[in-house]
């Protein structure tokens, strides 16, 4: 049965649709890409997926016994393959994702938020390999998270679990766009950063903010920029960003005793300031011995956490197959 | 082998060595307790202990392939059975409780933090029966937690997680105990608002606090029995723990998504001004899908749950032995 161990994961984006055969062994074959166009709505974009998964299956040689694996975007349900609704996607709403690409593919479709699977990529292809506790954040212009404990994705109830940009770091913090108060993603997500270098630019101290700028509204980008020519202001701001960021990872340390935690997304990786800031902070946010049990790594396969990830949970349901 | 279903649970607590038969179907047999007078040192309590749970097997008819389950304070590895220290326990340093109450009963023994053991006891026997996502939060001196999720007990590489008490709900909150910044304890433990109440009784709107204290040290009843009176200083002391047990509740929830939060402990169950402000404060913390399906609900084991607890994991020890 070696021979029969891939699968095809897909990654949903807002703005790219990707599939590939995902071998057991890590392995990532017949990579394909189309553009989603999201706002033809879901039935057409499910559409594209049957046709994209039928090609690179065709490309596989897999047959009609293989699994599909799916890496979402927005709050899903797993169990019932149900996206109850995604921010980047319209028309999504209360869609069974599952249940229609299995009936335009004729193959067995498992779906997972695409954070968790980003975990579960780490962990069984990337900077986690081999560890049975990891805590994922993958800070961007969101901040999304995973859970895996004991070897186990831990999401809940109805699958809602792991939102881990949505822990509070300060009961009196400023609004998330969730409506919630204080979230970690209120400090660190890009949104985040940019809104307070808009606060900071119209300030004396926000001079290189405006320059960086151009006068536009103030990206993530002009922040970290300015940041790296030594502005004391930009660098304020992620110094803040890390602190929060520091908050939320020693709450995971002390929650999880966790022996990785992964950082990945366009921020995490992107900007020192944030990542040394959280980790000089760590200390006041978290027990030493958990705390020295936990490394803090970044994520290894970069955009392709999410298709692994959804590959690796498409091979679990392909093994359970054969084994019941 | 239905009659063979039946374990020693055994709390080890800083005043009182409690143990009991414990069946498989919740009934409770032949509890014994004896003072711990844990000034003696680990080795008198473990002898002490093994004295206890030979009476208790005896008085049970158990045999010998009986397992014993102990709930014991502190940071602990369940693995190796080793307490790393506990805070009331005077001498109990990197001590393998698991190994000496063996070797001094000749009884298989299994170890775990008396916290850990609440939520799995709540989660088997209590007020989370038949639920497989809970979060156990015990309000008291300090504040202890627990996790079960997808019906596993869930604490990390080491057995050092669960340590919710620990979480940050503010990154410029006030110091804790245990040296961290704004953790949850730090607002809602006893200690904190007795704390709170010392800083409060020598301004101008401390005179109820001062008047309950009669002049000493402000204890939490202090504090509760002015709330009761209508002391507006107080209620404020109260409603703020309460809005931090919001957001690290809210938090739980959002990671968490489980079915259950269990708040046990003698400050959870006993001030209604404390959970009432965080029911009120929870949509500002949580998602609203999630916290829909978490309900709060109170515990019901009361001093008994990691009592329980000990014995259900003694019991899963025991099923464990028997199917291999």
């Amino acid at each position: 049965m070696t021979g029969e161990r891939r699968v095809v994961g897909v990654d949903l984006g807002g703005t790219n649709l990707r599939a590939a055969v995902i071998c057991a062994d890590g392995r990532i074959e017949h990579r394909q890409s189309v553009a989603t166009d999201a706002q033809d709505g879901p039935e057409m974009v499910i559409k594209r997926m049957a046709d994209l998964v039928g090609r690179v299956a065709a490309d596989g040689a897999l047959d009609s016994s293989t699994v599909v694996g799916v890496a979402a975007p927005g709050p899903l349900n797993p169990k019932t393959g149900v996206v109850h609704f995604t921010p980047n996607l319209p028309g999504w709403l209360n869609y069974p994702l599952r249940d229609a690409l299995s009936e335009q593919t004729g193959l067995r479709v498992v779906v997972e938020n695409d954070a968790n699977c980003a975990v579960v990529g780490e962990a069984r292809f990337g900077a986690a390999k081999g560890a049975s506790d990891v805590i994922y954040l993958g800070l961007g212009t969101g901040v999304g998270g995973g859970i895996i404990a004991d070897g186990k994705l831990i999401s809940g109830v109805s699958g809602l679990g792991g939102e881990l940009g949505h822990v509070c770091v300060s009961i009196d913090g400023p609004r998330c766009t969730c409506g919630g108060v204080g979230c970690l993603e209120a400090y660190v997500a890009g949104w985040a950063i940019a809104r307070e270098g808009d606060l900071v630019a119209v300030t004396s101290d926000g001079a290189a903010l405006r320059e960086a700028s151009g006068g536009k509204a103030i990206t993530p980008r002009d922040v970290i920029a300015a940041a790296a020519d030594g502005d004391a202001a930009a660098i304020a701001i992620l110094v803040r960003a890390g602190r929060a960021l520091a908050a939320a990872t020693g709450s995971f340390i002390n929650t999880f005793n966790p022996e990785l935690i992964v950082i990945g997304g366009g921020l995490g990786v992107g900007d020192s300031h944030i990542l040394t800031a959280a980790r000089d902070a760590l200390p006041d946010y978290s027990f030493r011995a958990q705390r020295e049990e936990a490394r803090i790594v970044i994520a290894k396969l970069g955009d392709d956490s999410g298709l692994f990830g959804a590959g690796a949970l498409a091979l679990d349901s392909l093994r359970e197959s054969v084994t019941v």
